[in-house]
């Protein structure tokens, strides 16, 4: 299934994992060319490294090429604060190795950079993020001889939203790096995802930066190293589903169903797939009406749930950025 | 159709309005015995008085017995200033009508209940007006000699919800009230609708109090005249819809979509009419898998629509409560 | 000194401590009848235990008789996460002693209360603890067969300040516990001191509740176990010097300038004895003019040093009251 | 007195009116080369326009050559929403005419900065104004042909503070102007002042822009039309006094005290003065030991005065800024 199928499916999803098991899904469950993916699972924690290789690899799943870290951690939800810092840690040291093999070294300097809406809690990962991590790029300017060693530059922003600013995200993080000269940028935004069952549950890692249309805000303009010249870490957390994709999930699994009631029936067969796009589509549309595509669906509970996850990425970031902070107790670094 | 039959449906609103409109859809569209109810329109503003008489009114349309007043303005997400001015002075001089109609006072201490959690954006309605109102209690148990004329005594609280607190928020408000003996209890909630068309542009009033599993949040245990001993006026805003509601609907629409098109296929007819509840509620369970019924959908502007509305109702309380506060320019006492 | 002389002197201040140590020196440094304090200090924090033992000591310091523990570490301000994660055990241990002494068992259900106005940064302490605290209460109500071994049962509030809610926040927790029947209530507030030493470094914990007049709010009502029945200890940290302390201190530091510039010269030292009380008193009223005394002295930077001592206090507070909780780690159960 | 003086004698103050009053005081209270100066008064709104015109008049109260508007309102402190209306349609009125005056047109498209620490409530003057002005920028760049006539492009951004984001605040607004090319930056900051009667009654407007060290907060860069390109007009409120100030203002008012009770008596008179600078320097610091000379005094009601005047300044900007905001109505223009 390429981009635009999924886009005509409606089913949009953040995650490069979830668009790559859509689309064994539809070609039969086998390898895709240009896709390369390993998994490994430590005690309740999935890891899942996805190479998109080159343009057939991306087309085939509708993701840029690029590395991209999944890390899967089903209980998360449960707010056991010792898997929470398990999960920092491993958050840590995967985020580390990440920053190694895509060349950001020990003392490169880093801007943060909290995309979304603090103002609605789905969206406010990336400001909560930035309200928690360490920024010391003040001490390297005001009194670069008294930092102490195991310490690197890093500075944090959250740029607000186009209704509140008036102006492109992406812009004010143009400006501020061109002023400010980081080596390289991580950007923590929150995400959509397909399933919901990893809304709250997975964190993304990935090289590519922010391309216009991902995460939940309206983003027309994207933060990438073509754009800024410098890498751009894009860190995301799904924290909701889009209406749409669940109500595509529905019309789905209601086709399914009867399909299945009704298998050997030739008519009803005939009858579903008479039902073509432009019919399902104007369905969505109608579900939807009159609010349009840009509904999302979170669970109650939003609120814990991405003050938790905000915590374990602040102090992942911490301890991954510098050395003086001991991944063995990374929850104390954070505010 | 019963409060039963709707809890079957699954297609939950807290607008006494919408289960109206349900109840006459499934009825055949005539009067429904033991409802009264009267709309006028005024430049976009459409106010609906609804009375729910005696029993077998509430049954059929699964709400309590009492009186409802609903002010629609589908206009009201345009961010328009003047129209949010025209309908602040709308909400308080209905409010101020509903007090008298019930017999509050001219003087009738008032506490305002701002229930809903503050951490998460569509439930925050209720702590959002809290903010707003001006609270004068302590000025007449401090300096009852020095308050000027056209005032009252009102005092506000945000209960906060029971994850935060670990209290349910009716025994906290419950105690508050015991000790300070207002003679009316005001509380403000966020709201579930039926319709996306309604969610941020309706306001109910209604002298029913607070009752189990109202609103977005948990309650568990009700405010009600017959708890408190004092009169509980409602007020609300649909905020969100519920998840399962949307997918009832797509179901619902998806069939009436293959019935339309072999409208005379007995067949397909009986086939549609096969799906019982059983597997209709199984299908909305899969679709919603795992995380249950509890999803919320929200636009994405939420932050935006619901401060402008809880201006509104905080404004229009300001003025109907006192006299001394015009309602020609009632913006002006919210902060 | 007795209290009404301090009062005179406008050197206010919350800790116990300090008023013993202002006695002590207004006394010639000798012991106080009625008062029995042990120090010992480790790694850089210091611990005091002040006993008020009668009537005799409490009217020498000003303070009601009880049992005060006072916490000092002066490096706190340093942001140092290491010394913070000390500070919260050594506050967790103490803090634990501290229930036993007075009888408080391991069972006991706690009611922890944020006293402060949570828009006011240096009065957001208890706020911010009451955010930062896990609260278990609810699991207890809901399902009492299921809470893990090791919790207690524990509910938190911010009860906000009368010019938010119109109501005295003693009022609010009264009604509270009315309905909720804790054993022990917690009560967490932020104080002035008479030194800028202390200020954002000392924490004092006190069996003695909450007296009207104590911590910055303008409490006209107490919170004590002569109210409410049940023990209330008060955890306090000073986060404020009122300004007429420190004018009130600029002038002693100018009389003993001038004394000791000119000790053998009879007239100067006549002129400063004879600028009396009603003097002094008129220069601080003129100093501080027109706004009163109630003007805050705090550090620019008071959003760090309160974050960090709420987290220490919460975590502390967490690993005391909850066995489940480790005390090595306390810093990872508060948000 | 020369900056320099001002500097030694700790007065600070960031209002052009108050470093007047208090060169004329020290000059004999003669007329000073190079200011100019001009007060009206109407119902309680005393406003003065001060031009400071050259060198001579720069030096001589040591602030920068330029336009100084003072809005001072005694009663601005009793929350008088009426007053407050008054004051945001005076502001509006006169800011408008000092657009004009200094040539900012009516199509100029508008930056607003709202600088400082949205965590420290008397510093958080210049974000709350931000949350609270239209922004209409995303308007014109997105869909130019449909914005309504009577606006102008107009947007907003708080850029933290360095222990924030660790950059300067002034670096992030340069790097986003040169990205979005206002034509005009409004820069919003929390002053301090010399007299408490003017903290939270006062507004300062003035087309200087913003100069390394003016504000609460420590700001080592401006942000002025020199560095920027384009015409910086700064608002400012003061919302703290500095500690240094009150314990200063301490000591003359015990100078004068005793030169008045023993005015002809020569040796006394000698020993005041013999109390020289670095004396006097010595018994600030002692007072203020150790934390330094950045504390900040300020009434212990901040929250509710700095919400009031960040509203007013908010209306008046969307009321001067679009000529489609109704200067009669402007509160109903903010959120």
């Amino acid at each position: 299934m390429t981009e635009l199928d999924m886009q005509q499916y409606n089913v949009r999803t953040d995650l490069a994992l979830e668009a790559k098991e859509m689309a064994e899904q539809l070609g039969g469950g086998g390898p895709i060319p240009g896709i390369h993916s390993e998994t490994s699972e430590d005690n309740g924690i999935t890891i899942t490294h996805l190479h998109v290789q080159d343009e057939q690899g991306s087309r085939a799943i509708g993701k840029v090429i690029g590395r991209y870290v999944t890390i899967e951690v089903p209980a998360l939800r449960n707010q056991d604060t010792e898997l929470q810092n398990r999960v920092a840690t491993q958050f840590a040291k995967h985020f580390e190795t990440f920053l190694e093999r895509i060349g950001v070294g020990q003392t490169a300097k880093v801007l943060i950079v909290g995309l979304g809406n603090w103002n609605v809690t789905p969206d406010a990962l990336g400001p909560l993020v930035v309200e928690n991590v360490m920024v010391t790029r003040h001490f390297f300017e005001l009194m670069p001889d008294q930092v102490a060693p195991g310490y690197r530059a890093v500075s944090a922003v959250a740029p607000g939203v186009l209704g509140i600013t008036g102006i492109e995200s992406s812009e004010i993080v143009q400006g501020i790096a061109e002023k400010t000269k980081p080596d390289v940028i991580i950007a923590i935004d929150a995400l959509a995802s397909k399933s919901l069952d990893r809304v709250n549950t997975t964190i993304q890692i990935a090289d590519i930066g922010i391309h216009p249309g991902s995460g939940i805000g309206n983003k027309r303009k994207g933060l990438t190293q073509e754009i800024l010249g410098i890498p751009v870490i894009a860190i995301g957390v799904p924290t909701v589903v889009y209406a749409s994709t669940i109500v595509n999930h529905t019309i789905e699994l209601m086709r399914s169903h009867m399909e299945a009631n009704n298998g050997n029936n030739d008519q009803i067969f005939g009858l579903m797939n008479q039902m073509g796009e432009a019919e399902r589509l104007q369905l969505v549309k109608e579900a939807l009406n009159p609010v349009g595509h840009d509904l999302l669906v979170t669970p109650k509970e939003i609120d814990e749930f991405i003050e938790d996850i905000a915590n374990i990425i602040a102090s992942g970031l911490n301890a991954s950025l510098h050395d003086a902070v001991n991944s063995d107790n990374v929850a104390a670094y954070t505010h």
